[in-house]
């Protein structure tokens, strides 16, 4: 038994990476429709409205969805209390320790994962006690650790040192990603930039045509030396932060203005090496049934060679 | 049939990297007679002593190997003369175009594989008319492109524009770095880091037990806005290059001392980010063995799931 469908309860382990202001209700609630595990973010820090989109969910899926905790970006615990008196029964922690949270919401039931960048993370979270853990390589989108690992290397040094279930994420976009992370030791995947680029994202054109026009070489590892790392669209912005080195403090200030008003400009796109893999916006039921489809080629492809070929 | 099988004439489609000094006949007979593809390096630029190395090949070994050819390092064509006038049959070409060296290979009868960080540099090798490519993400060692892209993004993004054969290089150690890269579209991998901490590998004891003892962070990108970029061994030297942005002209020079002298503060230990899942010193025959028997394990595991399961 796939543990992560276990663990979600969803059709297909392919979860909707948390991404801020994006992963709300109307994204969510398609890749729950079509079978994957969409999640709510509450890293854009606006409580009351992520609230307030984790009870919509109710009325848009009767499928299980899951919150995201980015635990350093959370003021107080008032998120923690209400997931924990919610129905919800799959979250994801991220940016910080999950130790203190582990046990509020294992006691109220709740399947925790954590997002791990390094083994070093992923062995702590383990000790702490989590279900499993989403692995992060350096080539998704986003907020990142300093240190890059890529998805492949880190899938395997993780699963040298813990047998908890891996959801991979980072590189994978379709079914050849999935089929890779399965054959590298995950039994999910979570896809963030391509569902960005999905019919149903709520972001503005721009910012989806950005993802299709970009290619492999398309996104800047930005910020190396401070905090936070982020990945981001290669524009004249973030060439200007890659040269420069150091990430200004008002980047985000108008992060709405590029997400929703579509100015590519105002602030950074974030977003993964994958966005040189995705080469149209379709609909989030077309994304998750070609993945799944492919998937189950390559692993009859794959299966072919079990005999001793190549 | 699987194409590098049939371009390569090896028994598998594993192929050792061709570390410069490393590269040699007791490192690739090695390889060669345990089934892979070894590979004599010319990137040292010691071209009698290279040139003596390929012809040691045929004391060591029935079975063929390979040679690379490094183009922006090669100071004339007396190297390329020499392999067209041999009885090598199979020719990696990295580090530059190679279009001016297709016509006398191919002329000669030789395979060439050229070695690409991007996809624009793959659709240009094909242009210009190579057998195949050496898909090489920004997770391996040794001399890098300075826009990253990594191993599982970069082997996808090149099958969506063209259909010449693959060798996944980088972030692969083992066979399920192997599934994971066939999976994605490769019929062969290539390893360096691995085959440098080999039994048989020339190099100083305390060169391979620097890359066991290196965990999944234990390596650094260098060099990023200058050239040569490089992968290698976080090590006292490397922080430092590392902090400073910039590679020193001479860190290089004493590059002897460190491979085969142990000082590891000499030079720059280049190594691929594998060095985090690779435990032990082994015998190539028991690296290719074992790497083969788990990719076939990997495979039946895939080929279970081909009916629709996870």
């Amino acid at each position: 038994m796939n543990r992560v469908l276990a663990h979600t309860g969803a059709r297909y382990p392919i979860v909707q990476a948390p991404m801020g202001w994006i992963a709300r209700s109307q994204l969510a609630s398609a890749v729950c429709e079509a079978g994957g595990l969409g999640i709510i973010e509450t890293s854009s820090g606006e409580t009351e409205a992520c609230k307030a989109e984790i009870l919509k969910m109710r009325a848009l899926t009767a499928a299980p969805f899951g919150v995201n905790l980015p635990i350093r970006f959370l003021k107080d615990d008032a998120m923690l209390r209400f997931i924990c008196d919610s129905p919800v029964k799959f979250v994801t922690t991220s940016a910080g320790s999950p130790a203190k949270f582990i046990a509020p919401l294992k006691a109220a039931g709740i399947i925790v994962y954590h997002a791990v960048p390094t083994v070093e993370t992923a062995l702590k979270c383990v000790a702490a006690g989590v279900d499993g853990l989403v692995v992060e390589g350096a080539e998704g989108g986003g907020f990142k650790n300093p240190e890059e690992v890529s998805t492949l290397v880190l899938l395997q040094a993780i699963r040298r040192v813990t047998d908890v279930p891996m959801i991979a994420a980072g590189g994978i976009a379709d079914g050849k990603g999935m089929a890779a992370a399965f054959a590298a030791g995950a039994e999910g995947v979570q896809m963030g930039t391509r569902f960005v680029s999905a019919a149903e994202s709520p972001v503005h054109a721009n910012y989806k045509q950005a993802i299709v026009d970009a290619t492999e070489t398309g996104t800047l590892f930005l910020n190396r030396k401070a905090s936070p790392c982020i990945r981001a669209l290669r524009t004249e912005r973030t060439k200007a932060i890659a040269e420069a080195g150091l990430m200004p403090p008002d980047t985000f200030a108008r992060i709405l203005d590029l997400y929703f008003g579509g100015d590519m400009e105002a602030a950074v796109g974030l977003a993964g090496q994958t966005a040189g893999l995705i080469g149209e916006v379709k609909p989030v039921r077309a994304i998750i049934e070609e993945t799944v489809a492919e998937f189950h080629a390559i692993c009859g492809r794959m299966g072919a060679l079990a005999g001793g070929g190549f």
